[in-house]
């Protein structure tokens, strides 16, 4: 028999769905082939699901606390039942089946965090000891089990929890510039918040000091900083939702070339033709932002008659964790940047 | 002054608003530079519009007409209210204003269909002659006009229009594939209708009679006409919900290999998990179904830990229209089924 990668068996009363989608998962033990086992220390709610959960209790911590406690003795997996969304964890390796794929590497006893969404992931508390409400950290004693398919990268000793998880949570978006920034580029990235500056920083890499390097935002505050660390050229300050004014700002910048590659990190919806507009014909549009419509990006760019390849940025390249990572390791500046904004 | 490429300027009291989003388009003449002048013949009304705009209208197709006209004149524009989309329209060429790139190159008394939505083309209507509710075709009179921008391909006189309207409403699906298949890929196209046709068909010609090529549908009865003209080597008859159902058929037929191209033209939702574990880790899947979910596409990918490019598909790539056109001239049983299926 097969591993079952994707942990279709642990779906509960649901053949063939996926655990994702499915109701209920079965988080019991023992350990099957092809999975491994996390001793679980803390959870780290998504933005979204935390909001939600933090409303219903008034703001009362302990109130949050039962409620995931609730929700986790229900399913089975911490999926919010009203957003749909879930989060990642951190916890200690216990044991490693056989036949885990173990990439990277991993042996009981270290310290990982999970790329793949608790909403997929299996999990059982035995106590919730801690909810941080400014932090959206929730500390647990548990144990989680990810699939043979199931992501995680190994934290490093040499940053604090709180850096490594906030770099971790967008590894993707440097992962998929590192593939498509090359030397001599013009390169635009809209929206200076926290995947917007590692993609500033994996593409000044990949352009090996050639090209334009573009950060557009509408808040002058966001892109004074990432000036400040040198993180691109230029920046433009704009409102993305408004695509004329994108455009004339890229033409301004660009001479009227416009970009080769324009990567959208925007954290509101209706950007994409501004996308669409910013980037030169048989140039490329890489989103990553969740806010991205499939259709005003399509339809957009078929409406102005532009060739462009549309890519929608997957969450997972290999090695994306350790080159995010070797980001704020390398680069001071952005560490510093990332520890004030988003680690504190 | 440059000229006004995306029409701007025709939009009525919404400044740096693009046409395709502007309540209402200015199409009085004279014509402006850059622009395109035609004279209408007939409106294909987008599906969506159609069967709302006759579902008000009782099926009535007086009063369908009566809809339109009005919606024309209210806006400038056919874009239906309720569903936000318009269609396409064929005519005769009128003028050509100085500066229009004419691409193909056109001249006054030949006959186009317009491959850029009615959403953001200024038209006014001076009659509806004629509604045909089994074709969604509206007969006028009246006039549109192209901005620089604004797709267009010359209608063939060796083709019937409807046969010309049903390829090149989905000429950008084929035109992308060329760009994509190789000789030796295992390709699969996912929904059996009129683009995963013309797919499957371009898909065939670049793989020059090497590697696998593979047709998946809920429906055995649209399978069965596909390999009755001999577009794939395979059908799957699986429901492309099922994502784990698809994955089982597809590791089936592939020996476990897996496809390295995946093209979605499915016509319902829910099927970006099935395009994503259909296709092998390292290779790539094309979504034109306009059902496509960003998210569902980039946390599914993330969620089984998969690398595969994923790619939306743009309406438009240089020669697209041609290159469809050419597909059912060379195809006598792709022409066939296009026209007992679509063109009738």
């Amino acid at each position: 028999m097969s591993v079952d990668r994707y942990g279709l068996g642990r779906v509960v009363g649901e053949p063939g769905v996926l655990p994702q989608r499915a109701q209920r998962l079965d988080p019991s033990l023992p350990l099957r082939r092809g999975e491994l086992l996390v001793e679980v220390e803390a959870l780290n709610v998504d933005a979204a699901s935390f909001h939600q959960l933090r409303g219903e209790a008034g703001g009362d911590a302990k109130r949050v606390g039962e409620a995931v406690a609730r929700i986790v003795r229900e399913r089975g997996k911490l999926q919010n039942p009203v957003t749909g969304s879930g989060g990642m964890l951190i916890g200690r390796v216990r044991e490693v089946a056989p036949e885990h794929p173990q990439i990277p590497p991993v042996a009981s006893g270290q310290r990982i965090a999970t790329l793949v969404s608790l909403t997929l992931t299996p999990l059982e508390l035995s106590a919730v000891t801690g909810v941080d409400l400014a932090t959206e950290r929730v500390d647990v004693h548990g144990h989680a089990i990810l699939f043979a398919s199931g992501l995680y990268a190994l934290l490093p000793e040499d940053l604090p929890d709180a850096l490594s998880l906030a770099v971790l949570d967008v590894c993707g978006a440097p992962g998929q510039v590192a593939r498509l920034a090359r030397p001599g580029m013009r390169v635009l990235v809209l929206g200076a918040g926290k995947s917007g500056a590692l993609c500033l920083a994996e593409a000044r890499r990949r352009m090996e000091g050639k090209g334009q390097l573009l950060a557009l935002d509408i808040s002058p505050t966001a892109l004074a900083s990432l000036r400040n660390v040198g993180l691109c050229d230029d920046t433009l300050e704009v409102n993305a939702t408004h695509a004329v004014d994108v455009l004339a700002a890229v033409e301004r910048a660009t001479g009227g070339a416009l970009c080769d590659l324009v990567i959208n990190c925007a954290s509101v919806p209706n950007t994409e033709m501004a996308t669409v507009l910013a980037t030169r014909a048989g140039g490329t549009a890489l989103f990553f932002s969740m806010a991205t419509s499939f259709t005003a990006a399509t339809l957009g760019a078929e409406g102005v008659g532009k060739d462009l390849t549309l890519l929608m940025g997957n969450g997972y390249v290999p090695g994306h964790a350790e080159l995010a990572l070797s980001l704020v390791r390398t680069e001071p500046e952005l560490r510093a940047l990332f520890e004030s904004r988003y680690a504190r």
